[in-house]
């Protein structure tokens, strides 16, 4: 941590600001520059509030230097987590990707769900995923089918052996959902809605935790943080896209970046979801394969047996037949990525 | 080109519309909404202006469709919103702006929080707020009282006559927090978690909703739909900067235009809370200002007994001493308004 | 300048460092953290690339601590800076804030701008404004009529007496606009156009310079030190509103704190243009009171004799009846500011 | 509503579109464009989902009116732009993706511009960039080497045959630089120096056109245009990040859906600069990798010959040996993309 003074601090605020920390069994190093003085705190700082500093007189600011999360950083944990599920899939590390499909929410008409079910099958996926509570912008739009929707998954999973992820949107469904599904996804409007991640910590279902709409890396990082801290190590990330002033063309901005950053930094996976970060049929196929040689765990594709008359996002669907052509293309690439990209 | 008339907007209004777009050889279909009238314009726009049009009076809006809000439309509900509370105070409409008034987070020491409550009271204020439940993005950093953070609340009421004003973070928590507090807090992460949303349009108590650091005015007014369509109409809305690319002076842009504009297109009552948007003392009181000088109803000002050794956000706050000074300031500014702002 | 190590730098990669900068007759202070090693510079660094340090091995991130701008600082220059024109008009420090009038583009019709500038001399105000060139987004949007527009401008400051501010687009067009206009403005879109600003620091006029659509207020007053490190003292700066995910009730956010920061931060005046920050007529009267409060040496309003007709941002414009209702309102206001706002 | 009808849309297509909008109980009236059809929906349309429209066959879009854009549009023009340059190399299309290789900055030391062009030359590039005349947000930071450093680019052409990419300013120096380089670029802060636009559209150079850090892609375009439409239809478009709220582990985000995008909008070739768009190293192999397989028409890569001494942006300077392991890898991926990309 380091406390910049103001350029005309006094000498006493100073000696105010040095002590102050002293008291707290940390040491101080000043540094006296040119028209600003600089003072390095060093110790073990876990417990210490910046804000107790930055507001004595005379400070202008306080930075951070050590790194605020710690379980998810690849400092503390160097070796990447592979998240693994009953049937012996895994995600993470140099694992093959994986593709995650469904449609954005489960529907009324069953048959259809197992349509795109058996698709997803057919091209070697392992997860489906479906919204049975949907979180909606508005309160006058379709809101899921709640329990209804993830018995419908629950028979699409008997029937093809895919894992089921689903959206969990508050701590009193977490029971519920954890019946049928085998990764519970939090979604990016919740992904700083802390009592949801401290109590998906105390559960034992691994969690996709896709990054907030505006959220920073670190923020998500953060977000993750609270899960891992609460006790639960199978985090998955997922990058799905960042709000700017351009919506014209795609919803959101997707950083792919982000996933080679969060390589980097965090052991944990990271997978990207094309679909709701562009909204576009058309960019789906490009995005993933761009998030694939990126280094990206997994995509996770929206398909609706028929987006003409789908609830929800039918715009970004795509449909079955397009879906399988996506993934032909998808799983040629990924056959590759294991060669090239051995030392991602 | 679609044109949308002002609810209010004369036949003779609408006739000069028309006429000017038949003018430039285009076609017009008028179509009689239920609450607004709205114009298509038909055929070849290429060479025209819509601000030739969007500055024609009793011409609201030029190329969008109907607001997706009903609830909290100043269409659908033209008068003001008074939230009323058991000892007569009042917030929005042409009522008094209020101040709220108290630290971050409740600490252990109750002495601290009593005295900036009397100060609160000595000043004339109305509301004492606290963070009982803490939003925090980080899992190390402090998590709040919980219900002893609520007693120490209720005793300050009891002692002062103050309402009080804490933050809701899990649907679970409504029932213990609204046994001790007048107004319910939706901090700006959960702006939209909708179930909690949901479950607090289920009871009584008004509610205090911030906006998210990236919403846009439009999810803003939908949240509060939430609210309202679950059956709760006293919801009070409330600025706190906008998240951008600028965070060196100031953590968040405040959005100051977003007080007449809701003010404008929706019948709530809407506040400001300066210290949150900004992250800086000396921003705090020319921030109130300019808000109250919008039409703010409001505003909310973190207040410390001691901001050096505060655990949540000490820079932002103002001492006992500061706050007074500040809401001298304000207060001789709220007298004037009333008279300034008549026509608001 | 501070030098923060990667949690892994090998004690050889911290001497490279150290040695790095003692060959610069810079002096170096080492903090040992607990997780990160942090080189602390002291000295004059002005000629100092911190890339030099960011690219060796073993350096995590290189963060500057003194404020990269010297001359628009506050700093090195406490006392405000005053714009003074030949007619004894002044803008900045405690001066009473100005009012800024005029369409946004000078049209054919010049009845049509000596209605708004006999407007504005009624009203008090001393400066009219309008775009003889005219920076447009799409090349098929008129872009102004020159020097045409030019002599209107100066044949309306012969009537009236008002200070002529136009619009500079390039360096090649300084010397003609200079012989007409009084105050040279720099359009948003060019605040970063660093050959515009030099040249614009090596002539004699004052300089209004717009802050960039997404420019940070750094880089905004690091434009402005390009102009005065040319030798032109003389820049006033304009708040104009940023670009953000949200343009549906207001085309940008108006950051009116910027004005409060600015005012602690630099020397400069700072004026404010709520008709560009908002492009809405009803927006403009609140926002012109909240960033006068808030400490704005001035207000740049768009005004049109004949809003509906206008060739560019007529929806914007007030008409000469709309504007003389504020100007009475913003008067009454900056009457009492003086009184109110001796401290700010 | 409006639904806009891909140009080649079929009759059946917008027969298909005209039945299901009646289905609804809406009318529906058809304006026969010059170049796209458009269904204008009258009616109550509350109820009724665009998503619902947006993916039917051969709809372009809902809601929005004609493209303002005209020569730059692949409406106007089907067929890809290729740029040809005097010694036969090509930039769009499905031409073999090229690599744009060197400093930031020309420096003194000649020799370490030619060790990086004879490197770039070995890896089978064919451009080399560097900067003459450098627009720094500080006026304190190194600007250039202005002629001497075109001198020196000229020399490093002479000697490997590259053609030679660096940028243009200001309109003055247009002649001086045409007379040195290959390629004329602007960059990201002058995208909208509309002046600097119209006079590169009227000389005969090919001009890179550099998205400007907030510029949303209609913008961006839309510079474009301003270009072609003075006359000079050689256009190559360039992706380099768009900024945003968080600027800790990337400086910008790189926008690699643009490149899809663009593609799908324009005939224009576009290619991406990962350097600028993350200032980080290790980020530069992957994002080129993406941009690539996203359908980059080339990637422009920062390459000094000793990155621990470069004047500018060192830190985000691959060496020259980190280079060629990047070539190797890139070309081995632009061999199979011809194959893979075919339909792109």
């Amino acid at each position: 941590m380091i406390v910049i003074m103001e350029h005309d601090a006094t000498s006493e605020q100073v000696d105010k600001v040095v002590k102050f920390i002293e008291k707290q069994n940390l040491k101080v190093q000043i540094n006296n520059g040119e028209t600003l003085k600089v003072i390095a705190v060093i110790g073990d700082k876990c417990n210490f509030n910046p804000n107790l500093l930055a507001s004595l007189d005379g400070v202008r600011e306080v930075q951070k230097i050590q790194e605020p999360y710690k379980l998810v950083s690849r400092i503390s944990h160097p070796k990447d987590t592979i998240v693994k599920f009953p049937n012996g899939v895994k995600i993470g590390g140099l694992e093959k990707p994986v593709l995650i499909v469904g449609p954005c929410t489960v529907e009324q008409d069953i048959e259809g769900l197992l349509k795109v079910a058996y698709a997803a099958k057919e091209m070697g996926c392992h997860f489906l995923r479906g919204g049975a509570f949907k979180p909606r912008t508005s309160p006058y739009d379709f809101q899921g089918l709640e329990e209804k929707g993830l018995q419908y998954l629950a028979q699409a999973r008997e029937k093809t052996g895919l894992l089921v992820v689903t959206e969990v949107m508050d701590t009193m469904d977490i029971a519920l959902i954890s019946k049928y599904a085998d990764l519970l996804q939090v979604g990016a409007r919740n992904m700083q809605n802390f009592k949801l991640l401290k109590a998906l910590g105390r559960q034992k279902k691994p969690v996709l935790l896709k990054r907030g709409p505006a959220a920073t890396i670190k923020e998500f990082l953060l977000a993750a943080e609270y899960i891992l801290s609460s006790g639960n190590p199978n985090v998955i990330l997922c990058e799905r896209g960042v709000k700017t002033y351009d919506t014209q063309f795609s919803r959101n901005i997707l950083d792919v970046a982000a996933v080679s950053i969060i390589r980097k930094y965090s052991h944990l996976p990271i997978i990207v979801d094309p679909s709701h970060a562009t909204g576009k049929k058309y960019l789906i196929e490009p995005m993933s394969k761009a998030s694939l040689v990126a280094g990206a765990h997994g995509v996770m594709i929206e398909v609706h047996h028929n987006p003409d008359i789908a609830m929800c996002d039918g715009a970004q669907s795509l449909s079955v037949e397009q879906f399988k052509n996506t993934a032909k293309v998808l799983n040629k690439l990924i056959g590759r990525i294991d060669y090239d990209n051995k030392n991602l």
